[in-house]
Formats: structure tokens, sequence, C-alpha cells
């Protein structure tokens, strides 16, 4: 039996979900609405000072609870596998200057190689760059993608292959995020999030729905209770395996971000405490 | 180790594949193409005489490989469940009528439900028309379809999930049909190929490919060698499994439907020897 949400204590927003607003937005916004968890996108980072960034986010008592997003590590070319390794090693920094505990990794596809081949050079990026995630003081986050974004977006596409990974790399350090979006169809999805639960490895949850029908394979994500996830269940399942984090709405959607970002969060927070 | 492909024998070409044709267009391109194995979509059965389309199959040598597309079981709503076992009855009879030896079945899902009732739904669903399906000598292939289905049009999303429902049906009419399309993501493709092929269970086998990017969820497949499939590779484990039948090209495509079909054919073809 899954509990209900009884306010806002756990509610984190991704800058992305109302993309529309630039970081200084999303953090007065999501500071005057009562949400205190806020997901960074490194796209709002650019061409900012992140130590004012920094301040602007004390200021409004708000809560990092990870940045989005490295990975990106495989590919056929070498030259391209060292440049994510560098574009990994400087958001493990911008993590640091910000003061997000956690980087989340959508960790990349080359459909010009097999999956296995993929996944191999994962597992190769992520320990090149966990001394540097270790000593930064930065958690790593393998986040499964739904099987239609494995051709270019992600192999790693079930729990379990995100769990069969951490289990590979066994550190402290590197753990996965479950996402409902992505894994919500899967019959094993209970027994896995059971499964990195008990090994201290559910690093974070993440929420929106999934529209019937969907229409965009990137930006047509439901607000909670518009689709046909059961993500009180979900949430359940990871709550009963020791998660005691923040619940991140992570909604890409042209046709919310065409509204006003405002009423919109009211929504959001709406959804949040009656069906999710 | 892959054997090359060296003849058309063992083609066959959905109508869905040549969209703008009709059946008499489809069955008298492919007879002059070299093609003489097909697999038939119900809608250019609408308004047929079905003796006539049986003799104009005799006439120009061609085999029914399959009757597309049967299931759609589950539904909240009892009257919708039941006019799909009407319909489903209809299709067997529309199978014998051609003399397709087999119906793929397309199981359905509805998003209003989860995904646990929907599939106890549908081995209702098979198991009420299977009756029907033994006394007409028409077989039933369950055919799983990719995750990002789930929500609308199947709850069966893996070969695994529709070889544990073959089984639980447990008859010499129902297997399953392997489309690379579906089912080319998941890690466990290759023994659940061989599980359903060591059953005599592997009814069919369906080939595209993936394209990337993917821009429609429905009708943006690739023709072979477009995209990231290993099909030869899939198509290996197939045959190891002790499958024999034909390779069935079902290509849902806006672009190619746009262009002229019997140059279309020839790609198809030159793909087929080459790419599959």
């Amino acid at each position: 039996m899954t509990s209900k949400i009884a306010d806002f204590s756990k509610l984190c927003v991704h800058t992305q979900t109302t993309r529309p607003w630039g970081v200084e937005s999303c953090v007065k916004n999501y500071s005057a609405a009562g949400i205190h968890g806020i997901t960074i996108w490194r796209n709002v980072l650019e061409n900012q000072n992140l130590t004012t960034v920094k301040a602007l986010l004390d200021d409004y008592g708000m809560k990092v609870i990870s940045l989005c997003r490295g990975g990106f590590f495989p590919s056929v070319e070498v030259a391209r596998r060292e440049s994510a390794i560098d574009d990994n090693l400087f958001a493990i920094e911008q993590a640091a200057a910000i003061g997000a505990p956690l980087i989340v990794l959508v960790c990349g596809a080359d459909g010009r190689q097999s999956l296995e081949k993929s996944r191999e050079q994962i597992a190769e990026g992520i320990n090149r760059i966990l001394p540097a995630a270790r000593s930064a003081g930065v958690k790593l986050a393998i986040e499964p993608l739904h099987p239609m974004y494995a051709g270019d977006r992600s192999a790693i596409n079930t729990l379990k292959q995100a769990n069969d990974m951490a289990e590979l790399i066994n550190s402290d350090w590197v753990g996965v995020a479950v996402d409902v979006y992505h894994l919500w169809w899967d019959d094993t999805l209970k027994s896995e999030i059971a499964r990195c639960g008990s090994l201290n490895r559910l690093f974070a949850f993440h929420v929106c729905d999934w529209n019937l029908p969907t229409i965009d394979f990137l930006n047509d994500r439901g607000l909670m209770g518009d689709g046909c996830i059961n993500i009180p269940q979900i949430r359940g399942w990871v709550e009963d395996a020791g998660f005691a984090g923040f619940n991140e709405v992570e909604i890409f959607s042209e046709k919310y971000w065409a509204t006003d970002q405002k009423e919109y969060l009211e929504k959001i927070k709406l959804a949040y405490v009656s069906r999710t």
C-alpha cells in the first residue's frame, strides 16, 4: 500500500520541466511555490557564473537534487569517446560548484555498433570518470532509458541492465536512477527496484506520465495522471526498497512548455499530491 | 554464422508494406517480381469476394504466409472484449477462405487497466477463439510488440512474455511471431528465440529496420539496412532455432509509400539478399 503524499517537502522539479525559464526564474518561482528541490539541467548553466548560481540557490533555500546530465559515452570514434570523458569531467566540476550531490547519466548508444559494445564503452567511461567524481563528492546514477532510445540515446534499457552495470563497477559512488517513463512497462521492475534498494544503489526517482497516444519521441511526456502509468504503485515499490529521497518531476512537453509556467507549476503541485 | 540469402524462395512481402496497392496489384506485382510469399492485411480484403481473391492468389502462384491481424483483446469494457472475439472469429473465417495457415495477433492493451489485467484478457481471448482456429486449420501467433506500444497496442512486449503465454495456453495451434523491429533491443532475445524454437512454437519471422532517428511511432520503419538492427544476426538465431519458414518484409513507411511501388519492390529484393 503506497502512502499518500501529504506535502511538498520531497518534491523536486527539473529545470527542463519548465524549459522556458532560465535558472533564475526556476529558482525564484519554485521557491515562491513552496518547492525546494531542484534538479538542474546543464543547458541553464551555460554562460552563468556558477558561484552566483550557487548563491542564488542558497538564498532561496533550494536543495539541488542532481545535475542532468552526463553520459553519452559510446561511439565508434575514439575522439568522440574522449570528448565525452572531458565533458563528463566538466559536469562533475559543475555539480560540485553548485552543490549537486549527484549526476544523472544518460549513458548513450551508437547505432553503428552493437548494444553490447556500447555497454562496454559505457562501463569504461564510468570507470574513467569515477575517481574525479569521488574526489568531488559527486555520485553517479545510471539511468536506464526506454527501449525506444536503444539506437541512439542509451544502450541501457532496463533496470536490470543498470543494476548489472552498477554491480560490475561496484562503487559506493555509482548507483541507478529509476524513471517511471522509461521503465513502467517492464514486468521485472518491482524486483529490480528491490534489488538496487537493498544495495543502497537507488539514487534517484523521476516521475511523469506516458500519454496515450504519444506523438513525439522526446517531448510528449505527460503530467502525472495524464497517462497510463501507475505512478503510486511504482513509488510504493521505490519507498519499500528504502528510498527516502526526493520525487523528481521531469516532464518534457511541448504542450506544457507552451502554457503559462507559473500556472503549470500549480498543476504540477496538484498532480503531485493527488496522482503521484 | 548466419548463412547468406541466395534467392527469393523464402521472401514474403506484407501487403501493408506496399500500402498504396490493393490486393490485386500486390499479387500481380509481387508475382511479376519473382516474390511468391505474401502476408495479407485485412484492410485489402474489405469489399472483396474471398473466393475471387483465393483464385487470384492461386493463379499467380502466391503462397499466403499469414493473415494480419487479429488480437486487440483487452478492454475495461465487456462489450468491446466481446466484439474483439467476434472480430477474431471473422478473421479466422477470412484466413481459411484465402488459404492463410496463420493469423498474427497484435494482442492489444487498454491503458485504463494494468498490463497484468490486459495480459489476462489476452489469454482469455485466445482461449475463446482457439476452438474455431483449430477447426479451421488456422494457427495463431502471439506477436510481442515494442514496449513503446505497451499503453495501447500490446501488453505483450517481450518474447519472454509471448513464450510464457504460449506455454500457458499450451496448444499446437498457438505460437509466437518474432519481429526484429519490436525485439532487437532485448538482451534475452537469443535465448527466447531458442526457447520457442525448441518447442516448435516459432511460427513467423518479420524483418524491417529501426531508423535513426525514428520520427513516427507507427509509420517510420526502415528498409533492411537503413537502420541499426543487426538483422542477419537475428535471422541466424531464428534459423538456428529450427525455423525454416518465410522471411516476411513488414515495413510501414510514409517515406517509401510515397515512392514508386514497383521500384520499391526492387529495393526490397536488393535489401533482402544483401542486408537481411
